[in-house]
């Protein structure tokens, strides 16, 4: 089993790239990330020379030069437009790849340069339009394959157990979920009514255990990018009385085992309010890292390198948006495959 | 190489329940162990589902609740008895072993049940016998396979040179060892007569330099199983005349190259003196952690990933009980081999 | 790729072996080393009974007794001298290692004992000769393979760019190298005219800035062994009016990714300022642990198990001497493959 390479991986918060250089392997291939001139660089992060990494050098503008022996490549072409010790030959390049900033987030194109198309770029315009004090994220490095964490987000109901007092509450379990297939995105959405809130939510209603109509709805792309909306109102009342939240689970595979989490949370609710929104954030972070991160990195741990369904776990009802979403990046990878070898 | 499974072994000691879930891998297998209104359970410690850790959830009485997506299990059938998303399928059921509870040691089965007899385990009646200043134990964690350290105490002439003020003295190395097979167990005997005793019994004798009678006696069961006796009394007295002890070294392979190791002492001597009992324990941790685990551990650094006869080390007479343990063993291993194979 | 056998690996500064004994690991075979009466000794350390590291034993004289068992061995012939649990019959006898000392350097000879000739030893008097306050040396214990870390050596241009401010300057870049293969040797050799020294020459010059003739030449060993030597003369002047320093940079494989790197340094002036003497040594320590060794382990880091030249780099002139260097190696270890095989 292999990664979609033609698709956009999420590679860093922008801030990210705010003090200098970042050195991050992205779907197995190791790659170099820096800002210059508000224009972003994503090369190789190994000198063709001895393998250095360029990461051990220095940027200036939109070169990068090698720690070791002093060449200097082109972040945007890849050329070596400096050899101290000879003549810049082509053999000298560096591969390149194409790289936008969009809603805060670095993108990356790790396929072929020919099939990138901005547009493709999952809309997630919540995050430029949230304020300040209505938006946190993170980043967390999981020593977890990419589908085991979009299998978390796909199945939500592990938050009734996972996260009892905050994120669940029993609601997501006791309703069932509706999944769709939307082209190459699959859609889950859970509905309850007549339930309180989940915890986190019970003190923004009138009166916390009171009824609400609740919905928490997921959208998966192939390229691991998940958004979701959760929400509450009271019994009965418009989806606009009341308080939504809108968030991203993104996972993008590091190797087969390893996955770079980047998440965000904002909200319509206490926009303003600076304490509320890091209360927020510490939460949700202690959420991701103190229960979800352990509980799939143990899954990582007794799989090993195996692969999930090659050990016939069973299969549940709350199973059904995972599996079309690893039957679509299987059949997207397998059509790559076929793609290539065409070419060839 | 594989395990013996058809054979009690060793899971813990019982107090080792008294706070709730243990896990532990036993010859590969990860198994949950815990308690509940006198009643031992042990389960295979992997949800069917998405393959989490069991002992990462919750037991209850007699069951265990997963604590991911919140399934249950009965530890005693390993049916499940709830699925909050659908129906509790057969196909959710986990492997449960038998076990029990003896001379304070949880045992469990991990071959075929029908062939399991109570009856089998190794007598012990030593532990329950001891009073509680006259008994110390322990647990040791070693990054070794069982059969180095089972060829460490069944060659005790080591002593001499890894515990030569403690355990050892010589004596060992000057008498040579008896060494019989009975059915499937290896029964090894040391006796001087003659010598003074080993450094921690001299202060027990009425001088402690005199001439004793001493004797070490190791019975070698194929599930790891030590018992030793150890004593001595001056020369031509009685052996109830003199001090004597019973030991248990036990080694329940975790993995072919880990191994967890448990001890204990009991005496017919001072025994109800409190301190005396405190400086043994600690003695023989000492002993244990500081002398016998980094040797052994540097013996299977040394070995790797192969077998010690593979590598055609020499053989000398002290060598013979543990060989002809490793025979009986490999024998037994085969038998099941064999029998499996017949019945499919 | 395997490693040469015939011929004398530098073991250990002559030091180490002041303190008693010293394990180390050469070309993949763990040795045993010390010191007794004058003499040295090399032996495998490890028991033939049972694998154990004989050093966990202790060292008498011209023996070593194994900890486990007491079994002792003569460190010259290898034989078992004393067996305690029977005859100490030839099959339990040790490899024994030609050793000597010279230069300061404990020497090993790890192949064909009749081929160890005591006068291949690398000349290396200017350690014999330099004053208490004119020389420095090192270990470093390096997560890299010695070709990387002789290709380091033998190409020294790296300087202008991981040591601007010390070692390097940009002098050796703009130099071309002279390259030539001396028997089984290569000598490289810098020049350059008009150029102000090297940072840490400067304040040696009547005038920090002004131009000199420099010269840094290396002598590349198939051992590891590489001799170098580094001045700096007024532009114009006769060497023997400027400064000289003369160093050694060995590598010793102890597996194929991971080398024990001895290093050295002595000079023709300031020769008895104990304080000049210590910030030197403290300088070259930064550089070769700060600087090198990140470096050179990331480059081994991005070959993992790989063969540099399997990864097709791109090959500069600034590799001439090094690419020749490995051609030797891999003839002269090709050499001892055919040799050995026609033997046999």
């Amino acid at each position: 089993m292999s990664f979609l390479r033609n698709c956009w991986y999420v590679a860093a918060w922008a801030d990210e790239l705010n003090d200098g250089m970042l050195a991050r392997t992205i779907i197995g291939d190791a790659v170099l990330f820096w800002r210059a001139d508000n224009r972003l660089f994503a090369v190789a992060d190994r000198c063709p020379h001895r393998l250095a990494p360029l990461s051990m050098g220095l940027v200036d503008g939109g070169t990068v030069r090698c720690g070791y022996h002093g060449l200097v490549f082109n972040g945007a072409s890849g050329a070596c437009t400096h050899n101290p010790h000879g003549s810049a030959t082509s053999v000298l390049s560096i591969r390149t790849y194409l790289c936008l900033e969009r809603h805060g987030i670095v993108w990356i194109w790790m396929g072929d340069p020919e099939r990138a198309d901005p547009d493709d770029v999952p809309a997630m315009s919540f995050i430029d339009n949230a304020g300040e004090h209505a938006f946190s994220k993170g980043y967390m490095y999981t020593a977890a394959g990419h589908k085991l964490l979009e299998d978390n987000i796909l199945d939500l109901s592990h938050a009734d157990y996972l996260h009892p007092d905050t994120l669940g509450g029993g609601s997501i379990t006791r309703s069932r979920a509706k999944v769709e297939e939307r082209g190459h995105t699959v859609f889950v959405r859970w509905f309850t009514s007549g339930e309180p809130a989940i915890p986190i939510f019970r003190p923004e209603m009138p009166d916390p255990m009171m009824q609400t109509d609740m919905w928490t709805e997921v959208v998966w792309h192939p390229n691991g990018v998940m958004i979701l909306r959760v929400g509450a109102t009271p019994l009965g009342r418009a989806p606009e009385q009341g308080i939504d939240t809108w968030n991203a689970h993104i996972m993008t595979p590091e190797t087969l085992t390893t996955s770079h989490y980047f998440y965000c949370n904002s909200r319509n609710y206490k926009t303003d309010d600076a304490a509320y929104n890091a209360a927020m954030a510490a939460g949700l972070r202690t959420a991701f890292e103190q229960e979800d991160k352990p509980m799939i990195e143990a899954q990582q741990r007794a799989l090993g390198d195996a692969e999930l369904f090659d050990l016939k776990p069973a299969l549940l009802a709350i199973d059904n948006g995972s599996t079309r979403a690893r039957r679509i990046y299987q059949r997207l990878v397998a059509d790559e495959a076929a793609a290539s070898s065409q070419r060839v």
